[in-house]
């Protein structure tokens, strides 16, 4: 990611500002606010403004239970109750605000977590940046064989080599084409003076869907935690998943009680169906259940006793 | 509103804070942060917490816009422009949080506002405070005879202390007696050591709806605004309204711009139907339709009318 | 429940319409359209419209995946796909609306769960029944000595009957001052001519929490099963989970396979922590853990010792 | 639009069902349901399902109004006041879901409302089919130079022309190199055996934003009038506009008596400020503000007066 130095500019700024406030601070991601942490070749994401921490948790908490929480000895006693329970308002409470550049094809995937409130930089206004998401080759995987949203073997050397010429020369041509639609080029200036340029909102249509957008992303603490349970599981695009993990840091520095919870309660745990809580008890008991008497599929059988380490088992 | 000896205490512990922050900071919000603002008898609300100001309005617009907001000189423009235009999503960037005391059944009707995150006190959890809503006087407004939904004339001096007595007695009875089924006074007192109370969540049921309730409520700034246009109207009722009157003027604190906008746009604006356009068009040709010929329902004619200023052509 | 004549003339009639349609049907579903299944001593719930069944969360499902549902030979085995790895959005394109009557105090629970759409009787407008919620003496449940949110033992006859007579009572003398207040009686007749009545939307204050309410509520599949969750489960309020209790017998009858589906991997699953997957890998490997050396607390240890049925190591 | 011999198929069997339901039915709306209406050069909307029609608007409103709704004689009465004083939860009560084909650029405005259930052809999953939006040469329009988000004179036939071949020679190439990427071609056969393809999920991101995709899209009756309200305008983008029409006749067919009133309180309606409405109240007087004395922008004086039909105080 190459900023440039108008933006350089106004991130220090934005980062020079000190001021001061009766509300509640987060002091570890007050020292990051603003910075641009780079994600794939020309992505970012930047946190421009939070609301709250870990005692606004609490706080909201207690106004619920009242006189109710007074048992409950400490902050993190009360936040780690109520990630186990479920009980999802008193994470609502705080709000943090993204500034994420992305290729499009990732946001079309991040857009469908609908509680979040977005602005995105419009293509009917505004020319795209020239920039677009080439992968390493090392994260050229093949379609994988059994899993049809999953990736196989890493590609090899000529067949990657193909892949990535492919995918510099249609962005790099159909830009092109973009601007000479436009009339214009990505700098501004006009390229022939007696031309009109086509609609700005008709010309990005020529656009390949690795071209990057760029939003901010704005969402309470609770609705965080849902993205980045899905975006930050082994499962997810890699694509995604490496927002979602350098969001996972931020989250850390801003409520390091929360999150802590959220590793042990969600991230690490797993669920289990009623029949697997069979499974499991029965091997407690010295009776192993096998796949056949188990009731259980051959794919259920398999995650389950992946979760539980019996990789021997898998079957 | 009687704030006790420990509640104060904890809004000036919050307004002692002095943080420093590289967010921005809505000076004028600021001064009030925390601060008690009485409604109704018993009834406050407190700003607690909030995010953004008007330049995260235009900030946000500008990443929708990009480079092509050159033409929308400042910041006052481009937030008119947004607000006239209906361009919503810009003002979904900042955060408000109250914390609020209120009536139940105005809380209920105050919950039908879904955008909006609540942690609520809880009776399932602890006891109610003893404190009910008992209007004044003049606001003992008769049953409207011509509007289902509306109040008609104060009631007369004698009807007024019979109600008076009447919303008192029942009040106090019923807490009393919840108190009894509690087996547990509103200090915490135990009444009878002899006996086990009534379980909380059941207890509840028989305290009347004019009973306090209190939660932590948190919006967005557009949600705030879609609140305030129909509960600071002159047809939301007089409980719900004074809690909008005081609202909006944190709003004016918060986002000084934004404000004097929805002023012009939305509380003082009309929305006239296309019937309605046919009307006026003829008017200002100096052809005027008259009622019958309007094609509108008498009660649509008088509305119209009533906007226009026109008192003298309703019928 | 006592309906009125009038309301089972309005059944009698909504039941005996008989259309022909090219959506979707699900005839068990149809079998009891619009038919009042009471609840508590004066609620009901009722389905009264629906939209889709289990082919239509197959059939999104499909449109999702296209042509890569092709080797998920069954219905049964892609909406259990579907739920196990948490693909919630199949869920939504299924569309159910109840007509409940309910206590307010309930409502109150319930009207939390904001992803529903919501028209309530209003008591600005119009007169509440003379209904109350009065529970059977077995279910006047002691406040819960350790928990806060639960019943403990039953209270005994002499209290019991002391809690009925002050609810009966208390419910009875605020609901003939509300007649007085508003000078009119729930059957709708004036008591005095020459008076005015108090407003509705002021008089309503004065009702007691165990009043009933009726309001037409309408969500989709996926938030449907959520409220169940929650809502069905052991903790919740008994005077809820009875609702709950009878909607999950309307959804086994609309989507019989997602029902299934929803016991197998929600009502009867296990949400197990990181910490808690270690005790069970401890203890598959004969290597038991204790509470001490788990790292759980005492209230997350036995809360797992339950889910696995180890009663004997609850401590 | 070119449907497949399939897709035919499967639009015959859907339409030839003939099923008994006690819901109420929109015979207008049945005569349709399923059928693909053509939109564009390859898309179509279809409604496959609904819920509701204009009685059941009215139902929902007395229950909330109970017994307060004598004197709205009619269901049109009613329905016109319920849209004219903004009381929305009523048309929240109806539900209506479409099948969509439509340009990728498109769908990403679309999905910005948020209200909304969505399930979307996964290109993770499938190839996408090898259709691409060109737009005919009469709606080929210049940037507009006085707009930044409009469009301008056509463009001349010469770069029509060559706009045109710009935009289908990239979408033809990209999508070819997107079947050498996955080594696959869209009819699903392999194009080199000795090859592994690149997986799905990243091939896809080479196709231009005028490739088609499709959805299940699902919405209340009052969300579908806000997404017309905005996209069936006249500064809607002609490519979403279509859609928006075509969707106002189904809007038509299934709730005519709502959709009469959203043409007149909505969509022929106009929204006039505080300001605006100074300058109506001025001319009705005979004291003609003009453009400096009424405090609006020339902007806004000019939307005022082409609202007024005033075209020659336009400056």
């Amino acid at each position: 990611m190459e900023l440039t130095k108008q933006q350089k500019q106004e991130i220090a700024d934005q980062q020079s500002q000190n001021n001061q406030t009766k509300r509640v601070t987060s002091p570890e991601l007050e020292k990051i606010l603003y910075q641009a942490i780079p994600i794939l070749d020309h992505g970012f994401i930047r946190v421009v403004d939070y609301m709250g921490d870990d005692t606004s948790v609490v706080q909201a908490a207690r106004v619920s239970y009242g006189k109710g929480t007074k048992k409950v000895s400490t902050d993190e006693g009360l936040i780690r109750y109520l990630m186990r329970h479920w009980h999802s308002t008193p994470f609502e409470m705080c709000e943090i605000k993204y500034h994420v550049k992305l290729p499009i094809f990732i946001a079309r995937q991040w857009i469908r977590h609908r509680t979040a409130n977005v602005n995105e930089y419009s293509a009917r206004y505004s020319i795209l940046d020239k920039e677009f998401y080439i992968p390493t080759s090392d994260h050229l995987a093949a379609q994988s064989s059994n899993n049809r949203q999953g990736r196989g073997e890493v590609l090899n050397g000529d067949q990657a080599k193909e892949v990535l010429n492919i995918l510099k020369d249609d962005a790099e041509r159909t830009y092109k084409n973009y601007e000479t639609m436009l009339n214009e080029k990505f700098d501004g200036s006009v390229i022939d003076e007696n031309k009109n340029g086509l609609a700005r909102e008709l010309a990005r249509m020529n656009l390949t869907l690795n071209s990057y957008t760029q939003w901010y992303w704005k969402t309470d603490l609770l609705n965080l935690m849902n993205f980045l349970f899905l975006r930050a599981d082994k499962h997810a695009q890699y694509e995604i998943r490496v927002y979602a993990e350098a969001m996972l840091d931020t989250l850390k520095k801003w409520v390091p009680i929360t999150h802590a919870a959220f590793l042990d309660y969600r991230i690490g745990a797993a669920h289990v169906s009623a029949k697997g809580l069979n499974v499991i008890k029965s091997f407690m008991n010295g009776k192993s259940l096998n796949h056949e008497t188990s009731g259980l599929s051959k794919r259920e059988w398999n995650e389950l006793m992946d979760v539980l380490g019996k990789q021997d088992l898998i079957i």
